[in-house]
């Protein structure tokens, strides 16, 4: 995979085709005062990189889309689903203490809490340690009672691209979102997690990219 | 800027001026069974891309230059200076209650520690939670006792890619690294901080490139 910087001809070319599609190649170069021999590589540059398209005996399309860089591409294609996390999941009635215990043991930054199976709330090291120094005992709360509920729960679902993750994340300044799916259970509708995606799977992404280019 | 995956018959072109070079691209063309108009657009792309380069009167040589991506020449000329955010610093002796009060109206994840201007350690929400849950008077300790100190710091320069911080950040699993730079006070040799890189400023840089491009 190469980069090209577009020459001041082949952008005119676009313009040419951009106004006049389809156009010929003859065509082309009578406008730019050149032969035919001399625009050929500059055509076909602009065609193997997706710009314009070429149709036999028709001639030059503008293809409307953009050039799009390799590293676009590359990212788009790639979905939650391809770099998301376990999730750490907690009950409702977990004690904030128990609670503090698996976000150690797990090393996570924050853990999501369900009821019955379905997704009911989001509790980071954040909240913990905003609680722990008001000098609640934290074996008698549950998670329940500090968590971020639903629907407050910034959500990403595995089709989603993690352009979207990476934009949620910086928009709702949150740590990580939960990956959810649509469930029934016993005839309630609902989330349930299958996976997290945190600003370090992010960071990830971006130094695998750099290493392999 | 343009992205173009290179043919097979350009990968030939490239392993047969490697092992070649000079060649012309009559040459060129005799050993590939085509026509010098019929490789032409492939030289042109070749040398647009800085892959060959071509001397009149003496033919084709090649560059030794790797074709870098446009994703990675963007990346690699960002410096840790040019997405850094401000530090927040505390000094030694101040009390963990206080330090964590810091935290939370800041909204920062970690906090820097100084004493006499360098920088001696860092103390992260995780250890600040560690010592919330342990029973101790938080208004009593100060952060000195619980941070991690120099010289177990992960730390960066502003000269430094982004790349390597991301690097740094992901090998040390660390929230953030302390941006420093020498200085010398009261004829002492240390370490001053002028600024922060988190996994938020990585994801920051990520998103605005995917925006971008």
């Amino acid at each position: 995979m190469i980069d090209i910087q577009l020459s001041e001809r082949q952008e005119k070319i676009i313009d040419i085709v951009k106004a006049n599609q389809p156009i010929t190649s003859e065509e082309i170069a009578k406008r730019l005062s050149f032969t035919r021999a001399t625009i050929r590589p500059d055509l076909a540059i602009l065609t193997m990189s997706g710009i314009l398209d070429a149709r036999p005996k028709v001639g030059y399309f503008y293809s409307g889309r953009e050039a799009m860089s390799f590293f676009t591409n590359q990212i788009n294609s790639m979905k939650v689903s391809d770099i998301k996390s376990l999730p750490i999941v907690v009950d409702e009635q977990t004690t904030l203490y128990d609670a503090i215990v698996t976000l150690f043991l797990e090393d996570v930054g924050s853990i999501y809490v369900t009821s019955e199976g379905f997704l009911t709330g989001v509790v980071s090291r954040k909240d913990f340690l905003k609680n722990s120094i008001g000098g609640v005992d934290l074996n008698k709360i549950p998670v329940g009672v500090i968590m971020t509920r639903m629907p407050n729960i910034v959500t990403i679902t595995p089709e989603d691209s993690i352009i979207d993750a990476a934009v949620k994340i910086m928009e709702h300044q949150v740590d990580s979102l939960p990956v959810i799916e649509e469930t029934v259970i016993n005839n309630k509708h609902g989330y349930k997690v299958i996976g997290k995606i945190s600003k370090t799977n992010i960071v990830r992404v971006f130094v695998d990219l750099c290493k392999n280019n």
